[in-house]
């Protein structure tokens, strides 16, 4: 450690990405209050600054880069155009917001068919349209690699309806909307050209087209059902430290109540793998997890009937207890799995 | 022709970015009024939506590409954070906007030092906080090919202020802030290690830390100065073609009007280039491009009088004819050269 100085320069795969998010966001420090009309920077699924006297904007970007979130043998263009869509309003949609614009930053392979970048942008607008959200601007560049989709997304929330992650307190239940594990069992699938398996189809769509839960997240921001409230990009374990870490609480999931994609228990089953694991570290789902105090369980009540679909399902507990552990089975508590690390 | 079907399917770089943009627009067709709340869709430096009674938020979003907008043996890391800002606010600056609200969307190398991210940062965030903007969000995510940086800026502008391309009509004067050439000098010089020529430093200050005209295009706007405005990024004669389109005019471009950076002028002569050619074509000034009727000199004054540098300099006129020419010193009328393409 004393000789590092003379060393090659440290590069960020070695320093790991949230050692590289934590020292870009000391970088670009912006509390809440640092400028005027800014409620929320970076750290949340989305940032928030006030946009008129009862209205908050919300604004999110994320990038879908060929070779890290997709493979052009295994997701046609408008799959691709259509995701880009939905893992952003999934950030909108667990901050309790109305998705509403959209802006588009595409860069692309000399190299690529004309026809590959209509269907992408038909699978967007599709799916722009199937929230109500227009796509008002964007970019165009050549890429001297990956074809890459980025996505900027803007909503709209009133001031008393926003749900953030840092809201959560010891005793508030954590529920989960649909099921986890198809999306990365479905890509699992797709590389072992194996998508024909029972339950494989299923896994496969939940890969190629996630579904935003924006009409959950929306009723959950208007009837306040949550104290906090995430998305599941990148699992439910990692969603799980996320969203304790952030309400200064520890986490328990409760690895018998996860509802786990049906066609994903019996795909990692067959190949030997731990089903629980897989299911709390698997990506790409896009449900949201939600900490709700036992005396709101009205409010969560009246949430499942607007919006019957996807159901919800208790998945464990905010602790007062810090970390983050996995009741099993046998009564054994395990430490809960790490999230995805990007780098 | 009739043969295409069975050929090689066309690639986007063998059908040209404009028609490319065409097939995009025409995919994601979003026309003024065409959704609750959208004054300004795809088309213009910048999008625009309300956002209250007597407000219009503004976004833009542009991505700088390693190869394409950049090479990292010419630029420090800081300058490219700082031009990822700057790029972005010339948008912004284009359209009468207030910049306040930056998100930065980064793609990088898993081999990329640490202290590259880190100087990418401290200039993204010293430029943005130059103008007073705060990076609320973003989204980082590994690259399998270049460092990419994509930004998204948003600002505000009321509905009076707001200046579009479109607005000009033939007879209205067409100023230009600063001086042009000096980017694509400075980049030709640095390409080939000859930036201690005489003009030169000025000049790779030029592209390496473009200026974006954020004071004077928000008193364009506040004083109502122009009939229509845009940004140079691609160069003079692109901009000229795109502010005579959208606004249905012609275009004429005095050449001996033209405020062309001394050092460029020196370094293309030297070269033995056509100094007027290069100066219309080179990229990468982000200057501002009014028009202006004569009979609002008046508030061009004011405005000049409130921002003096960068002065102003009349360098053409709108026309009733259509098409885009250039007035040479011997009185001679030549086809202005087009802008250039990323594909």
């Amino acid at each position: 450690m004393g000789q590092s100085q003379s060393a090659e320069p440290v590069t960020v795969s070695e320093l790991g990405e949230h050692a590289l998010l934590a020292r870009i966001r000391a970088r670009l420090s912006c509390a809440p209050g640092s400028a005027d009309g800014l409620v929320l920077g970076i750290g949340d699924d989305a940032a928030v600054v006030r946009s008129g006297r009862n209205a908050l904007t919300v604004l999110t970007v994320d990038a879908l880069v060929e070779g890290v979130h997709f493979e052009r043998r295994l997701s046609a263009p408008p799959d691709i155009g259509a995701r880009a869509v939905a893992v952003n309003l999934s950030d909108l949609a667990a901050m309790g917001a109305d998705p509403r614009w959209a802006l588009v930053s595409l860069m692309v392979p000399a190299t690529l068919p004309v026809g590959d970048v209509d269907g992408l942008m038909d699978g967007l607008a599709e799916e722009a349209g199937r929230f109500g959200v227009t796509v008002i601007g964007g970019n165009i560049t050549r890429s001297p690699g990956p074809l890459v989709v980025d996505l900027t997304a803007v909503g709209e929330v009133g001031p008393r309806r926003l749900v953030t992650r840092a809201g959560g307190r010891p005793g508030d239940e954590l529920y989960l909307s649909g099921t986890i594990g198809g999306a990365a069992a479905g890509l699992a699938m797709l590389r072992a050209d194996a998508s024909g398996v029972e339950g494989g189809a299923a896994c496969v769509q939940r890969y190629r087209r996630p579904i935003p839960r924006v009409r959950l997240g929306r009723q959950v921001g208007r009837s306040r059902a949550a104290r906090a409230m995430m998305d599941l990009s990148d699992g439910l374990a990692d969603a799980a430290h996320q969203i304790a870490e952030a309400s200064g609480c520890g986490v328990e999931i409760d690895a018998e109540s996860l509802p786990i994609e049906p066609g994903a228990s019996a795909w990692w089953s067959s190949r030997g793998d731990d089903v629980i694991v897989a299911a709390l570290t698997g990506g790409d789902d896009y449900e949201l997890l939600l900490a709700v105090p036992p005396s709101w369980r009205g409010r969560l009540r009246m949430v499942r009937e607007r919006v019957a679909d996807p159901p919800l399902t208790r998945v464990g507990v905010l602790t007062k207890d810090p970390g983050a552990r996995v009741l099993c089975r046998d009564g054994r508590r395990d430490r809960l799995p790490g999230g995805f690390e990007h780098f």
